[in-house]
């Protein structure tokens, strides 16, 4: 089903960043960057912050182990999702649904 | 990206059952129920507990209004796609990855 397949794509993506160097199953600084400007291109684009990764880096790390777990990677992509939800209701209700 | 995609999926499904009935930015217990057996088949099919729907609800609906909204529902995907990334490591592990 649809929502099968997006729940596999967002543990298909974690591993293909996070199996990349250290620790298989966690994301360190340079992958999680790598991960966010590869696969959030839209959501990045107006960004010009270049300390954003390193302030979701300590956002997500709520271990402080300096390296981002699933968990911690699936709170980031709720987040996400809810603001771009959020964003979408607001357009919806303007237009008067 | 795939990413982007996974999300959109995510709003798309959840906005077609909230929108059936009542407040339509939320699921009500029968939209959730809907949505549940509809799109986690997988999930669902080794379960048999009448009950487990309630138990769903109960347990997401943080602020006790008896429906679930976007943000409640994202909790849920986020502990499911938890619990299937958990099992799928713990094969990769065994398999010696």
């Amino acid at each position: 089903t649809p929502l099968e397949d997006a729940m596999n794509t967002l543990i298909r993506i974690f591993h293909h960043y996070s199996g990349k160097e250290g620790d298989r199953y966690k994301l360190s600084k340079a992958e999680l960057k790598e991960l966010l400007t590869s696969e959030l291109t839209d959501f990045l684009s107006g960004q010009n912050d270049p300390l954003l990764v390193d302030k979701i880096m300590k956002d997500l790390d709520s271990n402080k182990d300096n390296e981002v777990d699933f968990n911690e990677f699936m709170t980031l992509v709720a987040a996400l999702t809810v603001a771009c939800n959020d964003f979408f209701e607001e357009q919806l209700k303007e237009e008067g649904f």
